[in-house]
C-alpha cells in the first residue's frame, strides 16, 4: 500500500508504476520458476498483455505529467532488462 | 488537445479517459464503415486490446484518486453501450 498523506500525486504515479512493473517481474519469476516453458505462445501472451497494460499506464501518466516521458520510458526498459535476464537465467538452467 | 491551463489534473484525467474512449469508439466506427466483418476474430482482439489499455489507465486514475471509481465505470460501460448499439446497427445493414 502506498501511504497518502505526505505523497504528491506526481510521486505516487511514480510509485504505482514501479509497483505494477515488480508486479510483472514477480509474475515472470513464478511462471519460470514453475517450470513454465518460456518457449510456450501462453507465456508471451501473458507477458505481451503485461507490457501492453504497463505502458499504457506509464503513457497515461505522461500524458498528464505527473512522470517525465524519460521516466517513464526508464522504467519500462529497466523491467525489460530484467526480464531479459531472468529469461536468460532460465535457458540455462 | 486539452488545455493545460485552468484544468485541475482530476478534470484533466477524466478529459484524457474521455478522449481515449472516443478514439475506441471512433475506431470502431471505421472499422464497420470498410465493411470488417465484426465476427473477424482480428476485429475482436484489436476491440479487447484497446478495452483492457482502457480498463488499465481507468484503474491506474482510480488508485491515484484521480477519478471515482463509479465514474471510470460508468465510462466503460457506456463505450460498451455505444459499442453494441453500432454493432447491432451493422447487422441490420
Amino acid at each position: 500500500m502506498i501511504p497518502e498523506v505526505a505523497l504528491s500525486k506526481e510521486e505516487q504515479a511514480y510509485a504505482l508504476l514501479k509497483a505494477d512493473a515488480d508486479k510483472i517481474l514477480q509474475l515472470i519469476k513464478v511462471q519460470i520458476d514453475n517450470l513454465t516453458m518460456p518457449q510456450c505462445p501462453l507465456y508471451e501472451e501473458v507477458l505481451d498483455t503485461q507490457m501492453f497494460g504497463l505502458s499504457r499506464e506509464i503513457d497515461f501518466a505522461v500524458r498528464l505529467h505527473l512522470i517525465r516521458e524519460e521516466d517513464g520510458k526508464a522504467l519500462l526498459e529497466n523491467l525489460e532488462r530484467q526480464l531479459n535476464v531472468l529469461h536468460e537465467a532460465s535457458q540455462k538452467a
